[in-house]
């Protein structure tokens, strides 16, 4: 139930205090600040506790990335280098945002949700993150250390990067779209485990299978809920309202808002095909009451009238004529079977056997 | 079915007419003003059938808090006080109100509901909060006094709340803010409930599974009924449409706004997980009665055949060879239990057993 | 199937040809006319067809409500005294319009459906309820003679209606608000035997409830049909688009459109709840149907072995052992209710009995 | 399937191509031209191989009613003397359109389907009518004959239409009232069916009737897709986007408007009602099996015993005192009588009998 | 699943890399150049490896049409040529696209899908196709090589396409249209088997028929997934935001529209018919349970009763004085015959047999 529902703050607080809330153990604050432009690329570890990563503007793009958010020092240091807002603070250090984008005139804020596949529990992670985007910097916080931006940072060290020849904005772009590409693999999951269901649906409707539908109709109505919201935060960065985001991005953010539409496409789609299979499911099982049923039904047809028969001659009553015929026995037993075999016979003409 | 309709006045009377409508039992109205500005705070219980709290401007803020909105004279006091429309004083009165926002030019008039969970009768209860947001003042009236603004008041008293530096509508907005945190706690016992159910669903599904899903369906029906419109209430307060808001406290009321989003997410989440359980339901049902089939089948085709084998060596004809036969008995038995065994093989092969 | 469906029209026919349709015995037209304003008030019954009630200018507010809309030539001139279009006397003879409003620049022309609940026929009955509103006067129409306006009309004579002190529109809204009073009432009936059907839906799935059930279904397929348009005829009002409607009638159109909204909410919060019913009365007869089955099952799973076994010893083989054995019959005795013992523990840690 | 598939035209041919398309066979195309204006009608069949009906300006309006449209050279010589785009005359040879309304600028064209209640098939009958509306003429188009504009030319013919006085959109308004009006009728007709369907409904849920109910069903989803698009296209006219569309005629139109509202409000109700049925069938379906189920178990519950008892003296074993007893035989029928008795009256209580 | 899910790239790489993706074997790259204009038209195969197909202004319209798109040299030699984004390269070297289109200013890139109907497979094929629409020319790219545009080509050639006399943009007109039209090619083959499956559904519902069911409804949900996006490009191109779409096109591109609606209604109204075939199919098979519920039930009842009775007989009590009356066999034979034809008699007039 955690996945589906969040709870944004601790009830009854001031708003802007600074909590952490969140389901992991809260990890050490760690940064790295990465710095590019005019050809060159540097980056280095930083203490947050000690001060403020100097950013001198006209110096290319700054990105700090930061993992571990629950310690609150670092966070108002943070905050006051930057000039963030309280409200900031507060929804960066809480693990149950909502998918969201907020313009604060010199800076955007995003937080999105970073999924991944979990191979061992079959099942999708989630994780928040948080982008602040400014003119010449970029700040990515996040409670663990997934190495979902590992490419991106590669490919910068080894000046390959586009994002070295455009803004902060363009990096930004960057990280989302290592973002939205997560979801495509995990989707690919989530289809084939719906392909392998289809299989047995028919053939073999299981109470596992039952399960397997509700899991995964679950996993379906967490995705929904994060990337319906995912779809306006890149449309509404797409709209380009801040002069934060420049004209040569667009194209780029343009791509960005296809691959999420094409993301809730595919969720759309599964979760179409999903909902139709428990239907299905029920009419299988139905399906195999009534094979159960007809058999039994086929059964106590052919057996109920022979013992009958066998029990009317199983009578003791002393005036039975046919008990002493001397073809009495095979006669009762050659109408018995004549009986079962026509019995049969027309259970077969219904499709019954 | 109370909670469901609500009936906003009674029929036929004239529009304005001050009634009385609620299931409460009318409390004695009971009010406190809270005065606060240039770092001064200060309280103290009124009287409200004495006269009018005057409240000068330029004087800080003055927070009025009501509690039982049963007594006629007192309303009509209030309204002639503050000048309140005659439909505002109807509306305060009423205790079955849509959630709503009026915004009368002088003053804005807003109607939420409050939700608790009762620990006792495992459900949601709702009280009706009407708060009235003027230049310098807020008033807050509610039937019955929870200890909802408590946090608030706390904080304001000892000195500590961030609202102590602002207007009245950062003072309405934390009063919201207070009331949209209850929906989380809400909501995360209703999640706690459904998730119970979730593990009954497959194993276990009893009568009183199926009480529950319904009952917490009528939930669902009854947090989306009051959940929509507090949202439409908050988007207009933060679409600044009114003079009343100022600029200072946009980025509040766009926090609040997330929050009472987020909680909608979680309702038809939850809702979304509901919807498909009542099918799991049925399936899983139909998927036990199959195994109650299956079992009779099984023991149906097992046992008749043996039975009318043995009826047939239990008929009184005075010819029958076999009944003569020295080994006739065991050879029967024997081959009675073959068929017996074959069957159940047969079956086992089926999966049925 | 008549509540559902309507016929705005004799099919074929010119358009404005006056053609009174309706279920209803068509009445003799009688009409009253209302006077008020400078502190008078005066009412008189007048006679259609003598002529047309005069109306000055500036000598107050004048209400004529007519009853009995069958007659072509009443209407006709009707239709000049005010003038007319001939599509408002077409659509005001014709009981089957959609609620709707038409401005025509002098007059605005609403049907709106009255409805009442009806206890003996334990059902929802409507009547369309035409108004014309003037500069100074407002005509309303309708079928028959219900006491749908008998408030208004009494406040009005004993002088204590707001409507003495505001113009036509107000008088027009008055109107209004007498009929969406009424439509909480008949949700509130309908409420209270939702009430019933949910305490019957898991105790006792009967046909008659799936009657229940179906008709409570059919009676807010045609609230909806009625209430949805008439959110719109009211939110048209509200917004002020003709100069009919003065400022000061806006909060109390405002306060309707409320009402209206209320009354959808409830519709649709039933509606929601019936929907789901069905489900659970499926499960629960699906439910039923396992008790019987596991009582089957058992019955058949102790008792054909039994007598199997008691069939093997009434066998007539000359050479059975046992027969002539002393504790043959205690022991089969014994063994017989063993089986039965066992099975029956097996069927109630299995939790079927 | 042929009528809710359509196939606006031949896969790979140019576009534009003068094909025609339709199930019917092609009839020979025939043509009357209606003029009228200054107090003067006149009616003439026209040969369209021959040459342009000449429409003078200023010359009163021209209705050229035509059927049959099939034939190519035609509807080429027609495009020409009205100088109608290829596009056009494409889509009136085509039977399988859109309802839609295109504006060309100097022409307007409309294309609806008239459906007609088929009392032979019991089914709804449809028909697509193609009207192009000129400054001063309308052509009407259609593949057959039927009498769907009768009362219309009658009227015209008579000297009494409202149409007379006034212009060509006034006559394209009054044909799209007469197809329009045809809707009520088969609505009612199918309404009258559904409400036979609703009597058997819990009576006698045949297969027959889930026969019907899929019939209507198909018959709902066929009428929603003509009738949505219907709407538009008045909503379209009514919203007079071109001058073609005088002033006069909107109050026409928006009666129109209403009407179509009201045919698609009555489909959607239906629908609901339909929609509703197939849960009710099903849940009738199984209260059903439940009867059946709840007779074999009392019948297995009475007699099993019992048979088992008579079996067990039936047994040959040699020294079964009872046998020997003098009130053996009465006292077990009696105990049999007593035990089949406590059975019956046990299900009885429960409800079963 | 495949068909369902869509990566539009593969995760972590740099925006803009050109890799292709698709499930087909690439194809060696083949293009041909097929230029007209001023009365004359020349087609040539060209090799994309060696150079730019020179495009002069003024000179006519170029239609470039290149199948095999996986060749990534081929690609950026054409991006340079035309001046190509390099989002676009890498969304047309990936046939995993959505449906979509990009207004780039000196060019519009449009991505359909082309489906087609294997007859083999009895299932919708798809193929993405890329459409570049510059002032001059048209190129279209494809995976591999259907005959999609085959018509069109030969019209060119043959002199006598309509194309021939407009600009570039009614070419790109003309191939969408061919792809469009293959729509309602494939929608008719899937009209067939739901018209096949109708006859089935209430005659014989196996589970083969479960299976196509689903199988048609997944074909819908791909359906679906392709032309709503399919709709809003058309959409797009008839408002005619950019100066590339000339307004001599209009009227096709609407037309153009109306069909891309037609094809969405189609498979609405399928998809709708399909919903209700499930429900119809499990009310199906609960009646065929029914019925051999019923046929058991008489079944049981009919011969229980008569197996009790010859049971009676059968035991061996020394005093039953019965067994020793003349007529006491034929007096039970009787009663029994009494017996069962009483029953039938009973569930003859229940409509059991």
């Amino acid at each position: 139930m955690r996945k589906l529902l969040q709870r944004p703050k601790a009830p009854g607080l001031e708003p802007g205090t600074l909590v952490h809330v969140g389901e992991r153990k809260p990890q050490e604050p760690r940064a790295t600040v990465l710095r590019y432009g005019d050809g060159r690329v540097e980056e280095r570890a930083i203490d947050l506790c000690e001060g403020c990563p100097v950013i001198e503007a006209g110096a290319g793009i700054t990105w700090i990335s930061v993992t571990g958010i629950a310690d609150q020092d670092v966070l108002e240091r943070l905050g006051e280098c930057f000039g963030l807002h309280r409200l900031v603070l507060e929804d960066i250090m809480n693990a149950d945002q909502r998918v969201k984008v907020d313009d604060f005139g010199d800076y955007l804020y995003v937080v999105v949700k970073a999924i991944e596949w979990r191979e061992a529990e079959q099942e999708i992670g989630s994780e928040q993150i948080s982008i602040v985007l400014g003119p010449h910097f970029v700040i990515s916080l996040q409670e663990a250390d997934p190495d979902c931006f590992a490419p991106l940072r590669e490919r910068l060290i080894a000046g390959k990067a586009r994002a070295l020849e455009m803004g902060a904005d363009f990096l930004a772009y960057a990280l989302l779209d290592l973002i939205v590409d997560r979801y495509f693999v995990a989707l690919e999951k989530l289809g084939d485990e719906v392909e392998l269901m289809e299989d047995d649906l028919i053939e073999d409707p299981s109470p596992e299978l039952l399960q397997s539908i509700h899991r995964v109709k679950r996993e379906m109505i967490f995705l929904r809920k994060s990337t319906w919201p995912l779809r306006e935060v890149v449309g509404a960065l797409e709209r380009r309202e801040t002069p934060l985001i420049t004209h040569a991005v667009a194209p780029y953010l343009r791509d960005l808002y296809d691959h999420t539409v094409q993301v809730i496409d595919s969720i759309e789609a599964l979760r179409d095909l999903t909902a139709g299979m428990l239907d299905i499911y029920l009419s299988s099982v139905s399906n195999r009451l009534n094979v159960v049923m007809k058999l039994l039904a086929v059964i106590g047809a052919v057996f109920m009238p022979l013992t009958f028969i066998v029990g009317v001659y199983g009578m003791n009553f002393q005036l039975m004529p046919e008990l002493g015929w001397r073809w009495g026995y095979p006669v009762v037993l050659t109408a018995m079977a004549g009986i079962a075999g026509w019995m049969l016979c027309a259970f077969r003409r219904r499709g019954w056997l």
